[in-house]
């Protein structure tokens, strides 16, 4: 890929702005705001054309690699209002820097990540009115790499497109923030040391469908997956990663490369060093989860993710066992206070001592002829 | 959804068919027919719209599950020129059986396994010129099923779009019937029981590429993988199901869940036991590998898939050390025989004991008004 300056990123506006959702309406994921960007790579040119252009459909060659192979990745985070109005983003640089190792387990050649964050910022500040104001709520944001030669070989593609997109979100879980109950996964794995669980990439979450749709029909609001290889050691769950307060300490499973690595993952277990309180990232054996619940030392169990930030879980259904997590039907004290607290960094309602909250200024330049 | 007829599928013919290929640029999966067929899918209507049009981009929105968390699933298979010019297929039904399967694995709804036949039968007669004369040469038949609903959540899509593309291909290995060196994979894991390894979807095929490359770059034409489990138990090559000749039996690795269902393997399984030689389905350890290499016992190995039929392993690197198979150079008689044989067959030069082939006639019918 020749070296060579950034381009600017070349804004065409939409014309005909969509009328926002009613918050209550958001869900996730289901509506998108008016524009997205866009950029190209191609072996011979590397990445180009980066582009804002009115949110819409894009074409695909049917051989695309990425609709037969599905080499792509992907990243979400989000962006908050704060109190007085402003626009935060929480750990951009992490999702970044994610991203571009996702694209090292997929053989998707690196891109500039200060130009995707600009393009970020871009992005958010000129669709600012879709973030919506409700407390909780949030503007999602989701990068996305696509491997688009249409070529049927199986092997790494020489042309991508990289395109971001975003959403207003409401809260992730219908519930909100009561305690979910969580179904131990016996049968289905998701991902195993070796293969791609630590990347953010399609191939995980199809790997999860069939386990989701089975435990949702059994009123489970989520999956929790044990490890591939000895189909007992705690991994993730669903879009999260999982912690739990045994006694004094909290655990939570350490980065084996088959789980992935959570941005609130990392900023908990900052949190809860900076407080005092003793973690410890290991390996944990669903046998240990299961006894702590019996015996009663299970005190507070909850999941930890962009889209659900800090979520209870009330019980854990282990092939049957109902195995209960703290005080049944609600959050534990330090779910809770780790929800307040990553919530009030994200939306500058609290001190961000860690600096992790990056405030979006700069009125939106006015928009240049497009060249999509 | 609901029971309905069939509907009857609409053409719109290309006006602009592209130039055909030379023979020797063919390659694997480069060039397009001139039409293709697409179907949808949505929860309250079920499969709808059956339609032959051109071949061209396809739109989806940025959204489109598929595009996120790999809802998918493909097949591929080949029609075939017979000596007197007729058309053939190979067990299409195995194919369309294991889309099924495929589907059930990653939630998608079940296809008319009748209509998508009809489909291809009707679209190689349509673009039967596309089909090379030259021996060795076949075109090949993609049908996959892509999940489009825009929506972010990880749960199964509501709207799915069957789209079926041809390409015209000559010989999938650039060194066409020279035995190919593999290298065992040692870091990476393809797939694991459980996960989504005996289903043709995307996702096995994005945790093969980091592997895939790097074997390539060191000279080797594919990978062996070991069971994720374990790390010690043959899995599969590539594209194909994998054979060894050890003394006078033939083995190959049972089905486990974490291996594709081959069609190439199970035609290659009858045939030998029809000709009387032994077949093992088990457990194969790389150390019985190794061992039989190194004891000079492992007469022949080869792999099966549609794309190169029946493909000789001439050696095996394993961490560096060359495991070599049978006569150095040359491919095994049995790995020559089964070729003749299935080639035989395939292409209806040779008697076809087991009625494997479907011979498309019947001219094609004038073009209907399409309604894409
Ligand atoms: C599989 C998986 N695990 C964990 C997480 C949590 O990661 P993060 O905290 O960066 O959102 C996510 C969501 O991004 C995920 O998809
Ligand atoms: C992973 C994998 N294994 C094995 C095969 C061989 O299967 P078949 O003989 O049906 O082509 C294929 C190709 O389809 C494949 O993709």
């Amino acid at each position: 890929m020749p070296i060579r300056r950034p381009e600017p990123i070349a804004v065409r506006r939409n014309r005909r702005p969509k009328p926002k959702p009613e918050t209550d309406a958001l869900g996730f994921g289901r509506f998108f705001t008016d524009h997205m960007f866009m950029m190209d790579y191609e072996d011979s040119r590397g990445w180009h054309d980066p582009r804002i252009v009115p949110y819409g459909p894009i074409e695909l060659d049917p051989a695309a690699k990425v609709l037969h192979y599905g080499q792509m990745t992907f990243e979400g985070m989000k962006a908050y209002r704060s109190p007085s109005g402003g626009i935060r983003l929480f750990r951009p640089d992490m999702n970044l820097k994610r991203l571009s190792r996702s694209n090292v387990r997929l053989g998707i050649p690196p891109i500039d990540e200060e130009l995707v964050s600009e393009a970020i910022r871009r992005l958010v500040l000129l669709d600012r009115d879709w973030l919506p104001a409700a407390p909780g709520t949030s503007l999602y944001i989701r990068p996305f790499i696509l491997a688009v030669e249409p070529l049927l070989g199986v092997s790494p593609s020489r042309e991508y497109r990289l395109i971001m997109i975003m959403t207003p979100v409401g809260s992730y879980y219908e519930k909100g923030g009561d305690p979910v109950s969580i179904r131990i996964e016996t049968e289905y794995v998701r991902a195993v040391r070796g293969g791609l669980g630590g990347a953010k990439t399609a191939g995980n979450y199809a790997a999860s469908l069939k386990a989701q749709e089975e435990a949702a029909s059994r009123g489970f609001a989520q999956v929790l997956w044990l490890d591939g290889v000895h189909r007992k050691y705690i991994e993730e769950v669903g879009s999260m990663n999982v912690f739990f307060r045994i006694g004094e300490k909290v655990v939570t499973p350490a980065l084996s490369g088959s789980i992935l690595d959570g941005v609130t993952r990392d900023s908990v277990l900052r949190l809860l060093n900076h407080w005092g309180i003793g973690t410890e990232e290991r390996r944990i054996a669903i046998d240990e989860v299961a006894a702590a619940c019996r015996n009663g030392t299970m005190a507070e169990a909850f999941g930890t993710g962009t889209a659900a930030v800090v979520s209870p879980i009330g019980e854990l259904d282990w092939d049957g066992e109902r195995l209960l997590v703290g005080n049944p039907g609600e959050a534990g004290p330090l779910t809770r206070r780790l929800y307040d607290e990553l919530t009030g960094i994200q939306t500058g309602r609290a001190p961000d001592p860690f600096g992790w909250t990056v405030a979006l200024d700069g009125s939106e330049e006015p928009a240049k002829p497009g060249r999509d």
